[in-house]
């Protein structure tokens, strides 16, 4: 069930193709997300410093804590001698690092020559210290920003990675029922998330739990303009809307997923937005289609919007596949007007009209997967302001 | 509930006078419990960039996406004026960097001219090209490794912390007891995990469960050894052994604990290996005390396990209190050797004895809070291999 040879032997091929292009020799991949992409590894070590160095010719090498490099192969395809693991007393220390080891062991394996190579400029667990101890320990290396390279090799998921992906948004549907059916007037929002996180490690039938790379999201009352606090004790109050952003995650693959639930009969304001927000979510998934522009489709979007003279100043999504903490996203594509990629069979979105306004918000989301022809949705949820009695 | 202006105070004054000592006239934090610590902000928007600025003197500026800034201060006590939303069309960019924003943000609020400016080397969420962009927009600073300077600053917890750190041993101690519930042969490990991210959310009387920084860790049967593994949908078997590695989490306050169960009679050599592991364990709790350094307690873990013929290349434990993910650890004290660090009251740690062993391991932990005397044990579980009959 784990990636063939043949899948990792493609995903690596379209990275060194992408390194070709961009003149690079070598790739330092740090983004978790990625190393699990080319390796297949996956394990909650992605706190210590750890890498992946991609040669343009050449076996990579995994260099991680030697604590977790020593299980490394029980999901790393890399061959057992390619993953090396630094001694335990390099962790969390003023006067060294572990990536002073690391660029000594880059420098030993034959790769501490002239070079020019990338790094992730913008991915979450390349630390200063990290990137500073890379330039000290490697001189000749003249290092360039490779700017996500990995993360937009990812973009199109292969037929496997699609599996995967349908699977999450199994998940996804399955704990959005669980939010529905625990959110209620008199419930707290710590409660609530129980019954979705018990929901999204179970998973369905023959599409086991995984952990999402965020956990979900319940902005609540007049906090609901604040879209990213998380959960407290705090109870749903009758009359309240209360919406909930989460996603299903299976083998690291995310589909996301929102809705906005009244606990009683809706105030007419929130009615009319989630009405707007739930045809111009319509028109989008009929617009997706491979050959257009993503600003294209935008642009249905907002012409919609406009019309009824409501403004969303945030995307209305982005591209997704494997994740990990702190995002889901993968940070390649935004759904906006000034994105101009193309789609193609094989991306995955999610797509969001999250309309986060002065004293409420409503959010209405699905995630999609982009066909010869259109687009097949992954998950299922009414598609609409769904209003519970308040009982 | 939320801390006091009092109680940040305090934590102000003390990040102040470790500036002074350290000869910085400002300090770039971008570690999330960091912020939450000197402002009580507490979202799950550290998945971009953001900043808090803490200049020596005056009152520091707080900087986020503009989705995030309008609702920050329902969680932090910053004044709303202090608090500044960078336009959503600088998300994801390839040309144009958020941190572009702040560092002209930072000049026109007065904080452009020379200065000795510290940043968090090692912090998780400190992009590279974050660090790049102030290099570039504030070319007057002197940008310095700050070393994790607020994360020592939180070494020493207020009463008020201590109350949270109760609360959240009260959280691992109910989620602990989920766990060995659920542990049974046939159980498959992502039901495991289910029932104890149910019990970390919902939590205690009085004290309601947050999310934990990592989720739940099952390192079983042989790969054991793989301490960092996350949960799957493999089955446990008759007569394996699991060892459960979780936190309690209460308003961000984390209490981890760890167990080891035998599903049946435990093979010989875990079970000699966990009656040293838990005679160790006694032994550091009881030679805990202030005014020893951690050395000191360390030598009799030690001299303890060589005793036996026991070799633990892997730090005992390390500092905790406020987590997010990626890490409930603080990144500042680890329990080895050569950490000379003199225990003080107020001092909480996770003690861990995780022996990870070729093909077993055995993991038995305790989360303590440093008394004038000794110490409070936080977290409460049989403190033993847990065996139970395979059923």
């Amino acid at each position: 069930m784990a990636a063939s040879a043949d899948e990792l032997a493609g995903r690596l091929a379209r990275t060194r193709a992408r390194m070709e292009r961009d003149g690079l020799d070598g790739l330092v991949v740090v983004d978790p997300a990625n190393l699990h992409y080319l390796t297949g590894y996956d394990a909650w070590s992605f706190y210590m410093p750890q890498l992946l160095f991609v040669p343009l010719e050449g076996e990579p090498l995994l260099i991680m804590r030697a604590m977790d490099a020593g299980g490394a192969h029980r999901t790393a395809a890399t061959p057992p001698e390619r993953i090396l693991g630094y001694p335990e007393s390099l962790v969390h220390r003023r006067d060294a690092h572990p990536f002073d080891w690391a660029a000594e062991q880059l420098r030993a394996h034959g790769f501490g020559g002239r070079a020019r190579v990338g790094y992730e400029g913008e991915a979450h667990f390349l630390s200063v210290r990290s990137f500073l101890a890379l330039q000290q320990g490697l001189p000749d290396w003249q290092l360039v920003d490779a700017h996500d390279l990995v993360n937009w090799v990812r973009i199109v998921k292969s037929p496997y990675e699609l599996e995967l992906m349908r699977a999450a948004g199994r998940v996804a549907s399955a704990a959005m029922r669980a939010g529905i059916d625990a959110a209620r007037a008199g419930a707290r929002l710590n409660d609530v998330a129980a019954a979705i996180q018990f929901a999204q490690a179970t998973g369905v039938d023959g599409a086991e739990g995984d952990y999402p790379a965020i956990v979900p999201m319940l902005p609540t009352g007049e906090s609901a303009d604040t879209p990213h606090m998380t959960f407290s004790a705090r109870r749903l109050g009758a009359g309240e809307a209360v919406s909930i952003e989460l996603a299903g995650a299976h083998r690291r693959y995310h589909a996301p997923l929102a809705r906005t639930l009244s606990l009683g009969r809706p105030d007419a304001e929130l009615e009319r937005v989630a009405a707007v927000a739930a045809e111009g979510l319509e028109l989008v998934l009929a617009g997706l289609r491979p050959g257009r522009s993503i600003a294209e489709v935008h642009a249905i979007w907002q012409s919609h919007i406009a019309k009824q003279g409501i403004e969303k100043p945030s995307r209305l999504g982005y591209s997704i596949g494997i994740g990990y903490p702190p995002d889901w996203g993968e940070r390649t594509v935004s759904i906006r007007g000034d994105e101009h990629h193309v789609l193609e069979p094989g991306m995955c979105l999610h797509v969001i009209a999250g309309m986060w306004m002065s004293g409420y918000g409503c959010e209405l989301s699905e995630s999609v997967a982009l066909t010869e022809s259109g687009v097949e949705v992954l998950t299922d949820a009414p598609r609409e302001l769904i209003v519970k009695e308040a009982s």
